[in-house]
């Protein structure tokens, strides 16, 4: 048993989703949550520049005492080196190799899309998590640049003109593939699964990287009996490296909740 | 006379087009430029973050001994404060105050359109520009969130549907209002001023801040004294906080013409 709050991170706000998973998987567990709303989006950067965020990131939490973190930036997820993360102080679960796994588990066919930030699509990092699990993949990834900011900027509606047109245009090869299966490779983009699911039509099922990387934390905590004592009344707390205005107003949207409560504005660095 | 180079900064891409400006007026100056591409975008980010990226910026700018400063960020530009950039050890031309003295002396009707990021709106500084130069400017703002994002991913086409989409939405206060002069108060936009201009018709004047940026530099400099020895043959150098690759290739469509040459990639913070 460990009581110390889980830590989750993200470039921004779209950790939040994954947030909003774990807080349901898990209700008793404290969470401290860090967005670095301040530096947001990671998804266009160098890589050179997404492992010093990744990695500051990951610091910050550390120094609020947590037990487990969990990456919810998908981009990250894709950057930082296993060599890295396995010898961080406290067990670590990214994103990217938990929806992996769940996409390689599920797909009929083999044949997997993949969307998300360019900086992902890059890295590779799905064809070599998918690989070793599924010899008979045929994956098709493609760079969504534009879902981020048309998602922060709340054109959420199913049938938005602008996000059906960019759901459109992103989906085409992904549908052009025949894919059974489709990873939604950035925390972001569960806002607009419905615009996402009705261009894919109804044969394909879609893999929430967030939501993956919840289950996958819960396991883990499960296996090495890291779990806290409560089972209801976990405390969440929220700091964000700009100010906390605008992360309390689109942040609900994504957390699914208020959660004016307990934001904490803080300078990551000087 | 002064053969030190000039100064130009903004938080990414957009002052590339105040640059391009700049260079064809003073083409025998050497220009420095910094673009803040590891934290871009500002405009969506609260006040004090600005304030402490933009004096971060001009820091910068002075360690490579510019004798002049240009911001061609209109974000940092409505947030810094007079006090500030009046104390600066170098003359400092904001493109907001440039761009607010070009439109309230070209609009016949006082019917002035500003549209610019969710900050540069916030900050009401293209009202205390213009209020005192017009006292009957009658001024309707719009913030065009999506707009950078939409540019920065190459929707330039002059009638993309998403950008035509989205500059109809924008637009339709400012049509509404009967505007004679619309301010382009973000240096993004002068790379879909044929979008702008089909949605707001032939009868209005498009005011182009990083170009009387780069007209209110040179009067200053020849005010004081200030220009270089020569007239032809000005090096540009181009600094950035991300890495340099992305900026050669999409910073060719702002500057008009190859950069790839001059690039340093430089880290403002570790």
């Amino acid at each position: 048993m460990d009581n110390r709050p889980i830590g989750v991170f993200d470039s921004g706000l779209g950790g939040l989703t994954g947030v909003r998973e774990l807080a349901k998987l898990l209700p008793g567990e404290d969470i401290v949550y860090f967005g670095d709303t301040a530096r947001t989006p990671y998804g266009s950067r160098s890589r050179d520049t997404i492992l010093r965020y990744g990695k500051q990131d990951i610091e910050f939490l550390l120094s609020k005492g947590v037990k487990a973190i969990l990456c919810a930036c998908n981009t990250v997820s894709s950057t930082l080196p296993e060599t890295y993360t396995d010898a961080l102080p406290v067990p670590f679960v990214g994103v990217v190799r938990a929806a992996a796994a769940a996409a390689a588990a599920r797909s009929a066919s083999g044949r997997i899309g993949i969307i998300a930030t360019a900086a992902t699509v890059r890295s590779g990092s799905y064809e070599a998590a998918i690989r070793p699990l599924r010899a008979d993949a045929r994956l098709t990834a493609q760079a969504c640049p534009l879902f981020v900011p048309v998602i922060e900027n709340g054109y959420l509606d199913r049938r938005n003109p602008i996000t059906v047109t960019l759901a459109r245009e992103y989906l085409a090869p992904i549908r052009a593939a025949g894919v059974d299966t489709l990873i939604l490779g950035c925390t972001h983009y569960p806002l607009i699964a419905g615009t996402i699911a009705d261009e894919m039509g109804p044969g394909v099922t879609l893999v929430d990287s967030g939501a993956e990387g919840a289950l996958a934390l819960r396991r883990l905590l499960e296996e090495r009996d890291l779990l806290c004592g409560r089972v209801q009344g976990g405390n969440l707390s929220f700091y964000v490296s700009d100010s906390g205005e605008n992360f309390a107003e689109i942040g609900a949207l994504f957390l699914g909740r208020d959660l004016s409560g307990g934001i904490h504005p803080y300078t990551l660095l000087e």
